[in-house]
């Protein structure tokens, strides 16, 4: 596979992103390649000290950058030549089989929306992320992508989602909760109650209903189906959460942080660990014809790498083909 | 002042609610009166032991109770004798001056939005919660009284929320973060971005802008405005993920939170109660003419006191006197 990684934009652009792919080399098969797209005297300079990096690693030049905090698609139509845009277009034209950013993620989707096609039969791409809890990782889309979201909007983002939990996370029957305010059906708002329909008639869904907040760490499901508006909030939520209870605790035995040595410390700093995005390797934008994996912007190298990991399975485990697979059983059933 | 409780409907019905009645007969003053609305002799024999609880403690009967997954409103027409019913309507005609339920959120709301006024102006009631994060305490308003919300109705949630935080939690001058994906002006859904513009023109409030998941553990404001369905996910979510770091957390230390003297669980087991909801003593519904407190399903006895001391202080410091004066400000400004 050929993955092409932004390499600016993000927090800490180019460093994390050549550390990222050096890194990486370590889990490439030898025909696999990554093509670094940024600043090529400064990624240059970040790979410089590797050895023979040449073997497995490209770099190709991008003339602009996209800042965190651009309107997306005013910037993709002022700045043609900046790292994301030309990622999503070699995408395109079949130069690239995935990229990966952990710059402007609206940018990021907008641009793959615009240049790569969707896959047959879906309605809008979503935001995929695999996040920790006590008893495992849990799936939740969108978590971004789409703010206004319609009931078959959410029904494909189970589908899609339960693909992702089956060959990515290994679930085998992946449970599908649907994100609302009580287990009742009749609770939640519009979308939410006419979602519940929708998943409730699918067989091929292993749907256990509404989920409430705190169920999501009951293990009450492998899969969270939410808009993308709510999935964002919760998201960023549960970063922060994390963080604000293990400071609260250690405040409470009068520790902190920093301690190398103490015990409770060490146990502090690998929960947070568990927290962290960088342990996940970014999400995916499920539904486009490519693959598309967003890093958050303050991801470190072993988040970009982690990041190439999944692209990787992602492409082996043809996850693109198995969702087609899955929606056109759906539409064949409701043309039937 | 008269304060009724809803004796039935809670998890733990009516015991917890005649414990808490009891307890609270320390924060009332002479003149103040508990009436508990329940099965008259299961009430009675909860308190049968406590000495002289006739001198401030009342028991008027309800024939009838309403259960946690009833359909509020079908519920309320069908049992006009249920405890929530009698509740509501006794406080609409002026037998009590504030109610409390631990029982269906949803009847209970419904009641008091169908038997009590609105306050002069107000759209829509919300629900306003205090929850605690590593700097202090969080004003969230609504989390669940209403589902499908307009511009102007979360505009009023900031400014009735900034009223209780100024009056129940004391912060001078409350900053007002309005729930969203992203900091800039134009991230969020239609309904976010129309409020931001309702909120940033009101130069009576002290608004810091769009506010994400994770700032809510920053430190970035003190109000919270959302929609009754995020904010009703995000308590739920806040709820269930304290326990679930915690949890993690011992268990990397090879501990469980039964061991008594360990110093460790001592903590784990003081972060945990800061976020119980039962030290947060209920949520008022604000923007109906009278008081109504709701408390968790699952409160235990000092969760009943604590809503108690809510009620009083509620009224004491005359939150609806001066919610109905703010807002009238805002009502005579856009006539002008």
């Amino acid at each position: 596979m050929r993955i092409g990684i932004d390499a600016m934009g993000g927090d800490h652009s180019p460093m994390v992103e050549a550390g990222g792919a050096l890194a990486a080399r370590a889990i490439l098969d030898p025909q696999d390649r990554i093509v670094l797209v940024g600043d090529e005297a400064a990624v240059r300079k970040c790979l410089a000290d590797a050895e023979d990096w040449q073997e497995c690693i490209e770099v190709r030049h991008a003339e602009q950058v996209i800042g965190m905090n651009e309107v997306p698609v005013e910037a993709l139509r002022s700045k043609p030549n900046s790292s994301i845009a030309l990622l999503a277009q070699m995408h395109a034209d079949g130069e690239l089989d995935a990229c990966i950013s952990a710059g402007n993620t609206g940018a990021f989707v907008a641009a793959a929306q615009m240049r790569l096609r969707r896959l047959p039969g879906v309605h809008r791409p979503g935001i995929c992320v695999m996040t920790p809890t006590y008893y495992g990782p849990l799936v939740v889309c969108d978590v971004g992508a789409n703010v206004n979201c319609r009931p078959r909007h959410l029904h494909q983002y189970a589908v899609m989602a339960v693909v992702y939990a089956r060959t990515i996370c290994g679930i085998k029957s992946p449970r599908v909760g649907l994100l609302s305010i009580g287990q009742e059906d009749a609770k939640g708002n519009i979308l939410v109650r006419q979602t519940y329909e929708l998943l409730q008639g699918d067989p091929g869904l292993h749907f256990v209903g509404n989920v409430e907040g705190r169920d999501v760490f009951r293990n009450a499901c492998d899969v969270v189906v939410c808009d993308g508006f709510v999935g964002n909030v919760v998201l960023k939520l549960m970063e922060g959460m994390a963080g604000s209870v293990i400071r609260t605790m250690l405040d409470e035995l009068g520790l902190n942080m920093t301690e190398e040595h103490d015990q409770v410390t060490r146990a502090a700093r690998s929960i947070i660990s568990k927290y962290d995005f960088n342990e996940y390797g970014g999400a995916p934008l499920l539904g486009v014809a490519g693959i598309t994996i967003i890093c958050h912007g303050a991801s470190d190298s072993r988040g970009i790498m982690n990041a190439v990991r999944v692209a990787l399975e992602f492409g082996k485990l043809r996850v693109n083909e198995q969702i087609t697979e899955l929606l056109s059983q759906r539409q064949g059933a409701a043309h039937e």
